[in-house]
């Protein structure tokens, strides 16, 4: 039978759009549509355009189209949403949570029209509850709507912790729970070096200091940027959640995964460990909790439901 | 003795700037030091750190820096310059050349102050004039001042060709002397599709249509993009070039060399095909010329001659 | 839906299979299974064992298994066929003929019971022979029955082009039709180094020394090992086109296809250029030849259908 | 100044040796000289020559020379020692050891003359006493004499962990301290999949067993092929601590090691796990041993302590 290649759809052609669709393409991972909104179908064009010239000089075999018409996603295995706006000053955040609830609404419906059967992976803030509402509008089964943040998160620990010790990033690793940068609750007993546990290898303070600066890693990002916020770590992130689908490899990681009991909550979206395969998700992975981290984790459940509370 | 990795800078923090600095990375083709001026210090930390928390997860064992401070450039491998402005509407062409060539003689002086051993690539537009003006500041010896255009040229006529044909870009070859866009002499003759003239597959009509495309690629790109110009294609071909000299690859590609009387001509900074590897540009390699060939050149020089008549 | 990994078997577990399984693993193309007769099952699941214990340092998520059990093959996506004897002191061409001739029959049979649908790439000598008795033995469509020659050949030809040279592997090309080695008809007009004729960079002489070599390449690497042939690039030029198909990329690579007419033959599998890709061979390149060429492809066709004849 | 491309050398060019000589050269970590002895230097040529015509279709921008003259390995980076004999039915232990370690003076001798300024990777078994064996030939510093045998243990491990857990390898990380095979301490508390300690995941039975099989991993593919050994895996071992060295990316890995009072031991090469970088072995980490480890350890080092004896 014939062999087509992958299709991948990315909504949004911002900064992190972009770069994602660039990411995916680059690793040949699949064809790529990246989708703006009509006002923007010119620079989403540009955009794509601009990367496609590059895929001669980086030897990858993919197409890359840009546009504001979802009949071209058509199809698509899988579907990764970072639309949205951003916060801006004087916005409460229950504007923020409205306004993009709205947009994830109207991107899910012509998402699902046209690839009734893909996975869906979600990066817009908050992250938990609009994972959640792309999930209940699109009617998937929970296995095929995902959200990012503990990827990310974990890749800024990783690297602050490579640079203490002055090591190779590929030989630390992090994990946590919970939400996205204040609610995250990091399991320091289960980050290493080396397998090596981090706690043997830096002192309480410092890896403090170090959880503290890793929650306000998007700050930090933003305060140094002046005008807008990341984009690299966050389309790497994507990339590799999406990467993990489409080769069906069955990876652990951490990502926003909807809860029918696991961990003691139910119909919610929260950041915990996961099988991520060619099924999405595969699998939730429970892990017993010391007290400490229950309560931490309840206090994270508790901030995305005041989120959802909002929509 | 010890292994050290390549230390590679990027002058110009902006999108090609950065894109660069984040493909060489990627790559891990060296250490990575990402260059602005003092006012955007922050953006450029901001945007490098932001790279840099993407290593874990694209398992790229390199340190990424951004800085406004050129010792941190010290003893770098090569030097990449994409710094300088875009033509504003309303700006003369005198008045572009006339800026970009102050802040090449003054980036020059910095970087070689710091890494007077360092092979430097030049980006910046008008990039035959720019890279005769960093040589002249620099007193490198010609092999180590290289411009970039014709990688990018070939890369878009690539793109155009392998979708005419619906085939692999990876078996599209193209060939261009002399400048950039409008100035460019493409030698269809040299031009391939799996080792086939493209001649032989596309009409005249149609490849002319091709080659107009190409000459206009950047402009399509800034049409579309309404705001700012192309930077992933840009970014991909600096990246090939620093490729070839990290890796000694001895690469035929087209570069902006120096001439000493190859096609005729001295004293000019110029599009040829040249070898590329460890010690830059390794040799410049001489063809053969149409009469319309040379024609179409000597025009192109004569455009390079009165762009460096405004210095 | 959920996405699985595609699936490759690789029949004969000698050297050029096991190579060709662990490069086709090592490049994430598909679960790998590696199949040899029933008397080497510990051997080949040994080979496949050791090659999966390399997986983790390799970082490459697929998995691959030995077997004399066709069952496992089951719905395989593509089929490369390495299984057959060589030539033996003493043996003469014809037994060779036949013996490996019956090798592709029962081969063949058991592929097309399990894998009905797949594409079957061909390795076993003398391939063009061999590929026509699978394509017969499979009642498969002509696009999904490709013999390899061309690419292995070519490659020889890269190598000792760009040590001439003294040039990147990357920017030469070679352009062969008609049988291997002896009976190879390269066309230098169509053979580059960065785009540039062979003919114009190199002697008339020293090229056709190196055509001369290239035809001998196979029996070069004989008699330097003594006892065996080659299998590195064997493998890495079956492992090229099972991922141009695997990655529906639409190359143009020298393949061995069957004919219906173009360049005058008919029902005979002969190397010449193709478009491989998710259909296998998407079309069958007719190049204008000279007459010089011409007589050098019919007799090519000759030696092919002399060695058929003994069929 | 110039770059020029790194060389590694390869001693012996048997299946462990010619395969990692072809992941060397495949990764361009660089050029590569693949050595044995003068009564094999057709076969070494012949291997070397049919992988370098792999590297056009490979895209791998290295030389490869095979060769029997020491000469040609001058001012290597790196040497990686694969020479030496395996054990022969009816051969005593002993009988092994004096040969190898004869072989590792002459290899030594040689590679040293030529190279002073080299690291040395040394494979050959018994591991530890051939390492230790060719330190003291080199007089080089303890840093740059380095022996593996960690990280194909592990490498064994985390696949058949995988394979248990049906989880990606990338996410399985495993510890081994001491000697190889029989005399490997696995620190089952410091293994995770995904982070998580292989204790929650995996009954202790199930998971002895696992161990078991890791410690007769060797004898699990000598068996099944019935002639030879292990070589795919191996080979990818090498690799990735040449890797590490010559990207300078300070990974921590297991590696057998020079110890001064590390773990209470002298005088002694042993496996522990350590930072490898561009000077080698930079650092030995220290962990705190439970006393069963401790034990185990101490009988993993008598073990060692044997073979020297028969030196």
């Amino acid at each position: 039978m014939t062999i087509k290649r992958k299709k991948i759809s990315v909504i949004g052609a911002g900064f992190t759009g972009a770069t994602t669709a660039f990411l995916v393409a680059q690793k040949e991972l699949g064809d790529v549509v990246l989708v703006d909104i009509p006002q923007l179908d010119g620079p989403t064009k540009g955009k794509a355009l601009d990367m496609l010239e590059s895929t001669p000089i980086l030897n990858a075999n993919v197409n890359i189209v840009g546009t504001s018409d979802y009949k071209e996603t058509a199809d698509s295995d899988i579907v990764v949403i970072t639309a949205g706006i951003a916060r801006k000053p004087g916005m409460s955040r229950d504007d923020l949570v409205t306004t993009n609830a709205k947009i994830m609404k109207d991107v899910t419906r012509q998402v699902v029209e046209y690839s009734p059967n893909c996975t869906i992976v979600v990066l817009t803030n908050p992250a938990d509850a609009m994972t959640y509402t792309v999930y209940k509008e699109s009617g998937f089964p929970k296995n095929r709507v995902i959200g990012q943040s503990g990827v990310l998160d974990t890749g800024r620990f990783r690297t602050f912790v490579a640079q203490e010790l002055n090591l190779s990033v590929e030989d630390i690793t992090g994990f946590v729970l919970g939400g996205h940068g204040d609610d995250m609750v990091p399991l320091l007993r289960y980050s290493y070096a080396g397998g090596i546990p981090l706690e043997k290898l830096i002192s309480k303070d410092r890896l403090d200091e170090i959880v503290e600066r890793t929650r306000k890693g998007g700050g930090e990002i933003v305060n140094l940027l002046g005008n807008g916020s990341a984009y690299y770590a966050p389309a790497a992130s994507l990339t590799e959640m999406v990467e993990a689908i489409v080769k069906d490899k069955r990876r652990i990681l951490p990502a926003i995964a909807y809860l029918e009991g696991e961990y003691g909550y139910n119909d919610l979206y929260l950041g915990v460990p996961v099988v991520l395969g060619g099924n999405g998700i595969e699998k939730v992975i429970e892990l017993d909790l010391t007290d400490e981290e229950k309560h931490a984790l309840s206090k994270s459940v508790e901030s995305v439901r005041n989120v959802m509370a909002a929509l």
